[in-house]
C-alpha cells in the first residue's frame, strides 16, 4: 500500500476494477483496511473490500486486504505522514516480503513510500529497494525501468553529473550488462536478449574526440561480455540508441547515468512506467512515481503506473516459474 | 545541395513533388544540375529540372537549379567526396548566402555536408554553421533543434560530458535563454515565449544533494532573465521537463548539454527534426542528419528532415517579415 497518506490508497482503489479473481493476476493489498475504506468513501469509489487472513480462501468478489495496520483512519491528514504512518508503511513492506517468501503471494508491486518518513521513523534505508535488498539478503541488485516500448538499466544513479565519469569503470558497466541480461532471460523470458549499451559522451565520443570513457571503460566491458556469449552492441551514440530500442532493435539499453536513461524512458512512459528490482530472490515491481502528497486524497491520481506494475509482477512471476524449471 | 556525393541530391529530388510554384514556399536548388540529373536517372525519379539564372523568372513547372558547379557527374562515386566535390559544396554555401543577402532568395535550408571534406579542401570551419556565421559576420549564434512537438537549445554542445559542469556558467545559461527567447518571438512568432530550463543533475540536484550547478549557475541565470521580464521556469528535473514541453507546456527547453537535448529530440523527431541556426541575419535551417555516405545513391534516403527544413525556413522567413514590421 505504500505510504497511507500518499496517493497509494487512491490508485489501489482505482485500478482494482481491471482484475477478476479468476484472471491471470489477483491483487491483494498488504496495508490498512480502514484507510482504504475512508479513501473509497471520500472519493466515492465503489470498491468492495474484505479483510483477508493469509492462508484462508480469497474473497470471490471483493479486494482482499491483509490488515497489517489499523491506523486511526479518520484522524489522518492526506499528504502529512507521521511516525505512525511511517512505521505502518515499513510494516507493509516487511509483511509483503514475508508473504512472498512463504509462497502465499507470488510477488510485490509497491506503491510509493516517503523516504524521509521512513528515515524519521528509524528505518535507515535510502529507499524501498535497499530495504527489500536487506530484508532478502541481496547484495547484487539493480533497478530497471520497464515499459512496453523501452527498458533501461543504469550504471550510475543518484550522483551529481560531474561524478559520473569517475564512477564509470569497466567492471561497473560489465556488471550492469550481466544483471540486465539475466533479468531479460529469467524475468522477461527472452531466450537471447539483445542489449544496447549507450556511450557516455556526444556521438559516443567520436573516436576519442569528445571524451575517452567509451574507449577506457565501456567498449572493454562490452568486449568482455561478448566473449562470454552475450549479444551486446555499443557503445552507441546516446542520441540514437533509444529511438532504435523503441523501434524494436534491442530488448534493453544499459545507460551510463540517471538522466540518460530516465529522460527517454519518461518521455515514452510518463504514466505507465514500471520500476523493476533486478537481482532479488523475490519478484518486486514498483510504481515509478513518488508519493505525490500535493494531490493525495484529491481524487486526481493516475493509477496507470500501479496497474502496469501489478501486471508486470504477474508476468515476471509466471516467467520465473517457467524459466526456473528449464534445464 | 550539400555534398554532391551524399544523399543530398536524392532527398532534394524526393521532396520536390510536395511544392507548387504558387504555394507558400518555392524551393530553388543552389548546386549542380548535372549531378541532380544523373541522380534522377539512376533512381528513376521523374523530376523536371531547369537551370535558373537568378533575377530571371522562375520556371513554372520544374525545379529551378542555380548552376554553381558543373562537376563531371558521370565520374563521381556516391559516398566518395574529393577535393572537387568539397570545393563545389563550399561554393553552394557561399552562393546561397549571397543570394539571400541580395534578397533574391528568402532563406537557406541546407543539405548535409562533410566537415572532413570541407577541411581537406582548405575551408577551416568546424562545420556548416560556423561557416555561415563567418560569411554573415555573426558572433552571437546558436543551434536550435526544432520539431512539431519539441524545440531544444543547448548551452554546451560538442565537449566531453566530464567538461560540461565546468563550462556551465550563469552567463552561458543566461545567454542561451536570451537567444532562445528572441528566436521564439521573431522566428516562431510567439509573442510571449514560455521557456523551460533543464537542471544539470538528477532531480535537478534535489536541493544540492546531487550537485550544486543548479544553485550556482542555472537558477541565478533564470532569476536574471525573469527580472528582464522573460517567462522562464526552472531548473526543472531533466527527466520530466521534456514530457511537459512535448505536452505543450513550454515553447522550448534550454538544455545543459548535447545529449540532454538530443536524446529526447531524436526520440520524438528522428526523421523530421530540423536544425535551425539562431542569431544569423539570414534565415537558415538544416537537415538534422549527416551525409549518410553509406546509403548515398542507393535510393533509400528519407527526405522528411529536408522537407521539414524547407517548410520551416519558409515559416521563419514569413514570420520575420511580419515581426520585423511590428513597432
Amino acid at each position: 500500500m505504500g505510504c497511507p497518506v500518499s496517493i497509494g490508497p487512491e490508485i489501489i482503489l482505482r485500478q482494482t476494477g481491471r482484475y477478476r479473481t479468476d484472471g491471470p493476476v489477483t491483487p491483494v493489498v498488504v496495508g490498512d483496511l480502514g484507510v482504504l475504506r475512508r479513501c473509497a468513501e471520500e472519493l466515492a469509489l465503489d470498491v468492495p473490500l474484505s479483510a483477508w487472513i493469509p492462508g484462508t480462501p480469497l474473497p470471490s468478489s471483493s479486494l482482499a486486504v491483509v490488515e497489517v495496520s489499523r491506523l486511526p483512519a479518520r484522524e489522518l491528514a492526506w499528504g502529512r505522514p507521521d511516525n505512525a504512518t511511517a512505521a505502518a508503511m515499513a510494516q507493509y513492506i516487511r509483511q509483503g516480503v514475508e508473504l512472498v517468501r512463504q509462497g502465499v503471494l507470488d510477488g510485490i508491486a509497491t506503491c510509493p513510500i516517503s523516504k524521509a518518513a521512513l528515515q524519521k521513523a528509524g528505518f535507515s534505508y535510502p529507499g524501498h529497494t535497499e530495504m527489500l535488498a536487506d530484508l532478502t539478503g541481496s547484495t547484487d541488485f539493480a533497478m530497471m525501468m520497464a515499459g512496453q516500448r523501452l527498458r533501461v538499466t543504469l550504471v550510475t544513479i543518484h550522483c551529481p553529473l560531474s561524478e559520473v565519469p569517475a564512477q564509470l569503470t569497466g567492471q561497473a558497466v560489465a556488471r550492469m550488462i550481466g544483471i540486465t541480461h539475466r533479468s531479460l532471460q529469467r524475468d522477461f523470458a527472452i531466450a537471447t536478449p539483445r542489449i544496447a549499451v549507450a556511450g557516455l559522451n556526444p556521438h559516443a565520443g567520436e573516436d576519442g574526440l569528445f571524451g575517452s570513457e567509451e574507449q577506457t571503460a565501456i567498449a572493454p566491458a562490452i568486449e568482455q561480455m561478448r566473449r562470454d556469449g552475450l549479444q551486446v552492441e555499443g557503445p552507441i551514440p546516446p542520441d540514437t540508441v533509444f529511438f532504435k530500442a523503441a523501434s524494436g532493435l534491442y530488448d534493453a539499453v544499459v545507460c551510463m547515468y540517471h538522466d540518460q536513461g530516465l529522460i527517454p524512458f519518461k518521455l515514452l512512459h510518463f504514466k505507465d512506467g514500471v520500476n523493476v528490482t533486478l537481482g532479488l530472490p523475490i519478484v518486486r515491481t514498483s510504481v515509478d512515481h513518488g508519493t505525490a502528497y500535493d494531490i493525495a486524497g484529491k481524487g486526481v491520481a493516475d493509477p496507470s503506473s500501479l496497474a502496469a506494475a501489478i501486471d508486470l509482477a504477474g508476468t515476471i512471476s509466471a516467467n520465473r516459474k517457467r524459466t526456473d524449471l528449464q534445464p
